[in-house]
């Protein structure tokens, strides 16, 4: 068992600012919100409290009164089943919307004490948590957008430090290895991470399942380290006094009791993860020596926390003033904001227009860049980045400087082949506030970064994934890099919306949707191989938004309906081409977003899709597709996996062509 | 750049076993055949080409002319776009079915060298590689299975090696974390990791993207580690010979060059994945003094490779012998073979039997515990484990004991918090022979272990995945724990089955067909929750290796039809009897597999669809329901993300009730 320090031990009188008594605040609401519930997790709660007291009590800087504050500090709590840690401190500092009837109504229904913190839920709530190892990764996002906008508007304006709690799920997390990786080699000084170095996991004593030295393999990221016992709060002020200095991210081992102050779960697995129970919850109280009934706080004690607020308003104060004597006001206030220049949407236009008169032969991923050219120029908020695919994913623009420790004021991230790491700093990005991020990879490894992807649909954050190679199209990689199934798990996402657009037109329509969309994410699915310009002569409305469209009606009453996305429009043009020559009258319509589509108003939908029989073509699962051509409808795509040849090979293996869209036709119309 | 050693400097002469020209083979061969193809990666294999003729020239005891041979060390190459590595290894050695017109036929459709290794597409290939980091990940469990089989059979009859190489962008991958830190804790002493530490990624220098010190990295994962010059013969072995006698996993930093003999290319990311070109490859001729022509090869150097079958093949049959004399030979052969036993039928049914007697209400998960009880009792091939949710995923049964770094004679594997590590060693454990794995996570971070779970399907993996908490239905932990779009993203997958059981019956139904598939991996999706008993009385034939089936018929021509999987069944049933006391007729299907459904006949389908209106119930995305409700059908189920509260109230607030299912049901019948 680790030491049991003096500063932890009882003190027989409560005075206000006596750490160990805002400690156990935190202590008592823990244990009996979980107790009340009847679920969640006491454990990490009493181990953190010391950590979590000494943080806010001597240096985060908040103000409850203005949680939005730009310059405020971030906090995380990583090890987001602690959520009791978070709403202890919320309320004790004085959120307005955390009172104690939120404590008492912990995971109820419409409350705002959610199981985990979720973002939007209740003030100062910075991003949902939960899933292990997000929150550590979702904050190297946000310190890495603290260093970029300090290096746009200068350290007046921008100057604060991330902080973030973690514990050793999120550290045996494959995430937490790429986001370390990332923060190290940025020299992401202003990230500090106090690791609740407890010993304890689920299944029982931690080191059944993991013996990596975590401070050395911090070092080896290139962190700046220290160890302390978690318990001992001077000992804690002077690790995060040192580490706020450092010239690197910042690692505190914090030694702890999980459950500490609970006489018989403390220190065990049994104090992670349920109610302690009425009789140790008593017993605990004598322990801790605290004598205040359930949800009530000594006076003292709440005023010793509530300097903590009083603190950051005077903070903020002081930094509303420099504000106002800024000449960058104005331009931090629209950054801050992320609202895109009004003259986006023209530009756009006017690129549409020169597409439709160009009508290029080009890859989607290639239209994407083309798209990017114009929307980088027009805006610096976009962020670019690959998880080490930009010459694959078409990322990076003409000009476009690379973030490196020694200069932020880039806007391309190598992110590494990470691509989870990379979803969750643009995540943290996006919450930061102040840019639009986006990254490449291949969409199929959209399967690597699946955990973060889901966070930006839950937060509803305007993230953009550029995923490039999306089908069979990309070839002779072979079918560990051929999606299928990817984008059916993406459309059957909550609040994501998944663009497959049929050429370069469509992919200027879709890049401007996505950066309108200020609460969904996107993804694009582009190609790697050339297609040719589908819409030219036919730009004036943005026909992308309405998720699905009519691009070529028939020449007389619908023989048949064949609907396509990207890459596979092409094929439905020319099945239908093929049908006009035989006689049989087809309407082509190109699918580019069916979230979109499905938000369309029936009459529109049933405009669209018509009464003749239905044909789906997409070079990928039919998941999903059933919806859209009804019970008699052809689906021409993918039931199997892929393959390693070219890639008009593999559509002819694989049956994706105009004849056996045109048979099917003939068949069912 | 590195320092160019002395053994890799042109000689004059060619001799049989000079490891320069050895390697230079490997280096024709890889340049040339991608040439050829004007796709792929040759920096690879030509920058290892010297670190892969000394594993193979010296260690490696593998027999081509016996390619599964139990006892075989195993190869992995983890860097998979490097595949021409493993190509020409193979046809060096003399691998019966990669002969040179494969290599000619590099990446074109139906040869066996497809862009990345494919496992089954080619003798000897132990593992598709390609999405980074699998492959070390994957070698981690073949690493571990040969150690318990050693535990089982001693050394006599299991006692080799698991080589793998790994790229920059295996090690900033996430799993590799996982991976290293789950090897290093269990002391695979028997693993040997050599890493192609040429400094280039696809970006650039790896330097703008990881500051790790790898070796350092490895060492606080408990490694034991070396660093040594790639191009340096003699060093490389030396490491070797070292790393095969560690008392812990191994990792051998080997400094190489990228395109190693390409003069203008070699050591930038220009080698790294495409084409040198004709005038480059000439260069490289010249650099390496190789004098053959495209596709040739001196007969001294296949004279040199041949003898690595030759010292294989003395292996193999010295192994033969001692197995041939070993008391254990009957069982061991049936372990490899890893046949279940013949009464494991018998004891299921039995099971069911007692269940219908029963008719216990009890949480799906338990069920599973309940038929793991009986499936670990009849065989000891299973193999348990969870990523830290033991007792939520109800993995272990009675009498199972822990792996550890001291006993590898148990069978259940505390994996840490690790899903996509966890996934990968089962698809290793699964490759190697011995065993059939099963590992427990909560459906939700099937997320995290997306890019492993694909590669069982690919690979047609024996592995099943215990995914419980499977919906809402898991309560108070809220959104980031409740599985909304998951069931769609696996029963997309291709080649996977997805499993959901109603009650204890069908559960232990599914598990009978999950054990059964020999080449497909499954996922079986559990409750948290209690569910009645809805089987009972019926239990004489497997009803859900059929997907879907009638679990109560109408009373009389039906007047709706309502379909429903896992805990909805109870909902259906509900409704249905709500149903026919306002006079309606309603059928119940249940739907425990609709992949299996999907396989059936139509005539079968057709009969258990029926012609009245149809209604599906699942607290999931509707993605996927629509083929089988069609198109006037009804779904009630989630439209949005979840929500933290307890079971119940969330059923309600999202109107998954049997009330909903009868309005629905009035509606369209």
């Amino acid at each position: 068992m680790p030491i049991m320090s003096s500063t932890a031990k009882p003190s027989p009188e409560t005075t206000d600012r006596n750490p160990r008594d805002m400690a156990n605040a935190i202590r008592a609401l823990a244990m009996d919100a979980v107790q009340r519930a009847k679920s969640g997790h006491p454990g990490m709660p009493m181990g953190m409290a010391d950590v979590a007291t000494v943080l806010f009590q001597k240096f985060i800087n908040i103000d409850p009164s203005r949680p939005d504050w730009p310059d405020r500090d971030r906090f995380v709590l990583s090890a987001g089943h602690g959520s009791m840690l978070l709403y202890a401190l919320h309320h004790l500092v004085g959120y307005a919307d955390m009172d104690i009837e939120q404590l008492k109504n912990f995971r109820q229904l419409g409350s705002r004490t959610a199981g985990h913190p979720e973002y939007g839920h209740a003030l100062g709530i910075e991003t949902t948590t939960g899933p292990l190892g997000q929150g550590l990764s979702t904050a190297v996002g946000m310190a890495l957008a603290e260093r970029m906008m300090h290096a746009r508007f200068g350290g007046d304006l921008v100057d604060h430090y991330t902080y973030t709690i973690v514990g050793d799920g999120c550290l045996m997390e494959g995430i937490s290895h790429e986001a370390i990786d990332l923060a190290g080699t940025l020299k992401l000084s202003k990230l500090v991470v106090l690791w609740d170095d407890n010993g304890i996991s689920i299944d029982g004593k931690v080191d059944i399942a993991t013996a990596t030295d975590q401070v050395a393999r911090f070092k080896a990221a290139g962190w700046n380290t220290w160890a302390v016992d978690g318990h001992d709060a001077d000992a804690v002020e002077a690790a995060i006094a040192e580490a706020r200095k450092s010239d690197k991210p910042a690692f505190i081992a914090c030694k702890t009791i999980i459950g500490y102050g609970a006489p018989n779960r403390g220190g065990t697995a049994k104090a992670h993860g349920e109610a302690l129970g009425d009789e140790e919850i008593a017993l605990a109280r004598e322990q801790l020596v605290w004598k205040s009934e359930p949800f009530e706080l000594p006076e003292a004690v709440v005023k010793g926390w509530r300097e903590v607020g009083i603190r950051g308003r005077e903070a903020r104060e002081t930094w509303e003033k420099r504000l106002a004597s800024s000449a960058e006001r104005e331009r931090f206030q629209s950054a801050v904001a992320t609202t895109l220049p009004s003259g986006l949407a023209g530009e756009l236009a006017s690129f549409r227009q020169a597409l439709s008169a160009d009508a290029p032969k080009v890859a989607t991923r290639k239209a994407s860049e083309m798209a990017l050219e114009v929307i980088n120029r027009v805006t610096d908020m976009t962020i670019g980045g690959s998880a080490d695919l930009t010459g694959s994913n078409n990322t990076l623009t003409k000009g476009m400087q690379s973030i490196t420790p020694d200069d932020f004021s880039g806007r391309y991230i190598h992110y590494g082949v990470r691509e989870h790491g990379m979803a969750a700093a643009m995540n943290g990005l996006a919450l930061h506030g102040g840019f639009v991020p986006y990254g490449g990879t291949f969409l199929v490894f959209a399967d690597y970064a699946r955990g973060a992807i889901r966070l930006s649909a839950l937060m509803g954050l305007r993230v953009v994934y550029v995923l490039t190679h999306d089908s069979i199209g990309l070839g002779e990689d072979g079918p560990t890099h051929q999606p299928i199934e990817h984008l059916a798990m993406l459309r059957a996402t909550p609040n994501l919306l998944v663009f497959r657009p049929a050429d370069a037109i469509e992919t200027a329509e879709c890049w401007e949707i996505a950066l309108t969309e200020r609460h969904r994410p996107s993804v694009l699915a582009l190609t790697r191989q050339g297609l040719p310009t589908v819409r030219a002569g036919d730009v004036g409305e943005n026909r992308s938004a309405r998720g699905g469209y009519v691009l070529k009606e028939a020449d007389g009453p619908r023989d048949v309906t064949i609907m396509a996305t990207g890459s596979e429009v092409e094929i439905a043009l020319a099945a239908a081409k093929s049908l006009a020559e035989s006689g049989k009258q087809a309407a082509v319509l190109s699918m580019p977003c069916l979230d979109l589509f499905e938000e369309q108003d029936e009459a529109y939908r049933k405009s669209v899709l018509g009464t003749a029989p239905r044909i789906a073509i997409e070079a990928a699962a039919r998941l999903g597709w059933d919806r859209w051509i009804g019970e008699n409808g052809r689906f021409i795509g993918m039931t199997g996996f892929g393959a390693s040849a070219p890639a008009p090979q593999l559509y002819e293996k694989f049956g994706i062509t105009p004849q056996a869209v045109v048979d099917a036709a003939l068949e069912i119309a």
